[in-house]
């Protein structure tokens, strides 16, 4: 599937995603998935996956997803993300949809979960707009 | 002065704050500064800042802030940001300010600067909720 | 059920959801549905519904949502609104439930639908927070 | 000055500004004021000024300083708003500002001001993209 390989070689191609280790999963027209095993150096002080970590993964899962119905040159102009429940990771995903497009902007909604010891609970809810550039 | 010291401990105490490389600058009641030194992993595909360390480091600000007027066992809630302008780096300056607290919520503002070759220019602009935990 | 009139006695004790003429139609455990016949005096200068007028039904959702599971005694910290298309009217529904809660604050996600000649389209998307007073 | 006069010909001609009775008082480059006297049908059920009446007084005020930077054919891609403190009025303020604009976006910030009894203290902050139609 096109869109598919193209979007894993964009994905593949972005140093802070490998930086991570975020991986794009899935890729669906309207639809996204990316994992991240979490790692040590993803804490905050009190042993919980960092805010940031979280953010950043529901930010590729929102600007990929807007790029399946935009194209490949698209930006997130904005996002907005609730923190649910902390969490000590061990695996994240994120999961982004696209709710609606026009030309120009598409409104996308993601959700980051985390997968501990056989069980998933969500732990960020995430709603933005991404643009063509 | 103790909140400051505080601060800093622990922002030196989150694995993810030292794998982005990010320093707590400054620290007032009710305002903090991160600085972060921008390395080529944190790019996305076409050579600008990832919106997820923007985002991470907004997000770092607006925690830490609300922090100097709850206390510092507090977690975000949540938060939104505008992603203004492309920025290749070189390094980036996160602020943001305590615009009304109560007992257990603190509304909080936050903007990402990018200084480059001298000039420095906003890239992008948070808001958010943090809170005791 | 008792929570479906507690719920719609508070509505009806809103002076502003009475001046608006917006109904509560649905209360379920998590979720609710505002309705509202779109008047005349709604519109912005091109003859579309004002977002105003949006954002206040969706605002009303999600605060209702949030209050059967924290109880009546809420108010909404904070929430987002994407306007996704303009709409004339007829009719406007805003659905909203309750993603997660905790035992003071409540993430909820609501969505205003616009019904006008036998169809109905999705014209706002919104996510926010709860919280007991 | 024209874009004072285009502005307030724009306001008065939304049958919803004029339902509510608010009154766009300032208008500059990049920024203007709407102000609205409280009446009792703008209340909730505890007597405090209802949330939707914040948002969509914020609304305005965020969609019309787009307009002085974008023209007059705007419309509000999405914003949030965090609700500071209840009030029971007498009279709101919004205030709001371009923080940047490029071709066709905005991102605009705002706030709500309430004046009672002499006194004047922040009810609302507010963050949001406007967008060329």
């Amino acid at each position: 599937m096109e869109i598919q390989a193209l979007a894993k070689q964009v994905a593949q191609a972005q140093p802070f995603t490998r930086y991570l280790g975020a991986e794009l999963l899935e890729v669906q027209p309207k639809a996204v998935v990316f994992a991240l095993e979490v790692r040590p150096e993803f804490y905050q002080h009190l042993g919980m996956v960092h805010g940031g970590v979280i953010a950043a993964l529901l930010d590729n899962a929102l600007t990929f997803a807007g790029g399946t119905v935009l194209g490949a040159e698209v930006l997130t102009v904005e996002f907005k993300v609730n923190f649910l429940r902390p969490t000590r990771g061990q695996r994240l995903k994120a999961r982004a949809q696209v709710i609606h497009a026009g030309k120009r902007l598409a409104v996308v909604q993601g959700e980051v979960i985390s997968e501990e010891d056989g069980e998933s609970y969500l732990v960020a809810l995430g709603q933005g707009t991404v643009s063509k550039v």
